[in-house]
């Protein structure tokens, strides 16, 4: 029973990320990158991004999911705003759950634990971007009870 | 020739909003919110999106347009951020200007300074939403070198 007990608390954690993360949360977003068949963060890239995670004015909030030592999957956020609303929406940047283990549940672990965040923080939404051929992922945001902003187009001007 | 420099420098300018511009601004977003057919902000929120403009918090950062003392459009923007850039983007949340007066420029003039700050802050990309009825804003997007994110789609969970 005790034993059991312990089993338990070992299994997957989502956690704060922290410092010593950092190279194993670099692999995973090389492998998102590769997955989205994007350009992911160059040597320097990853230099500004572990500034800006870790530093002393951090740009971003990152959440792990721990098994033990091992990081299976990062979640990246931060706060954008709704003028209508007049409040904060939590904004996840990224969301990415390491290959072999998808579809075990890790991504509900990482949403409960995002709408806990943005309820605390007083945000009215949650909301983030999926590539239109990411019928997994599409699959699960509808499920768990998501609306894609299908009457808006995202512009970009790159600088 | 003096009256004339004179004449040029009541032109239409781009300036961050003060307090005493609330209230015109709010008409602003109204008109905005009844063009989009959304939900614009009820009074509880207005008083919330006046603090978190005017606040010693800020949240948001807000733009408008000038000619003599008329407010002519306002924008919001506030800072974002992309993992793989590993920089902050700056993201244009809205950008609106009275009907009466499109088509003059007043839109540039948004961009031009937007530009300008989204570099002085070391973003790497202006970012901002379009509904996708709205062909005459898309058409000025298009001219100014933005490009959409077509195959992105992007979701909201509401709390």
């Amino acid at each position: 029973m005790a034993k059991n007990k312990k089993d338990k608390e070992l299994k997957i954690k989502i956690k704060k990320a922290k410092k010593e993360d950092f190279d194993k949360i670099l692999d995973l977003i090389k492998e998102l990158a590769a997955f989205e068949k994007l350009e992911g963060p160059d040597k320097i890239a990853s230099r500004r991004f572990f500034k800006d995670t870790f530093g002393k004015k951090p740009l971003i909030n990152m959440l792990v999911a721990k098994e033990g030592k091992e990081i299976l999957g990062y979640a990246i956020y931060f706060e954008s705003y709704s003028s209508f609303l007049a409040k904060k929406t939590l904004f996840l940047e990224d969301i990415f759950i390491t290959q072999s283990r998808r579809n075990t549940g890790i991504g509900k672990l990482f949403f409960d634990r995002l709408i806990e965040i943005a309820n605390d923080r007083g945000c009215g939404r949650v909301e983030w971007a999926v590539l239109d051929w990411n019928i997994d992922a599409i699959a699960f945001y509808n499920k768990i009870g998501a609306t894609p902003l299908s009457n808006w187009e995202y512009y970009r001007l790159t600088l």
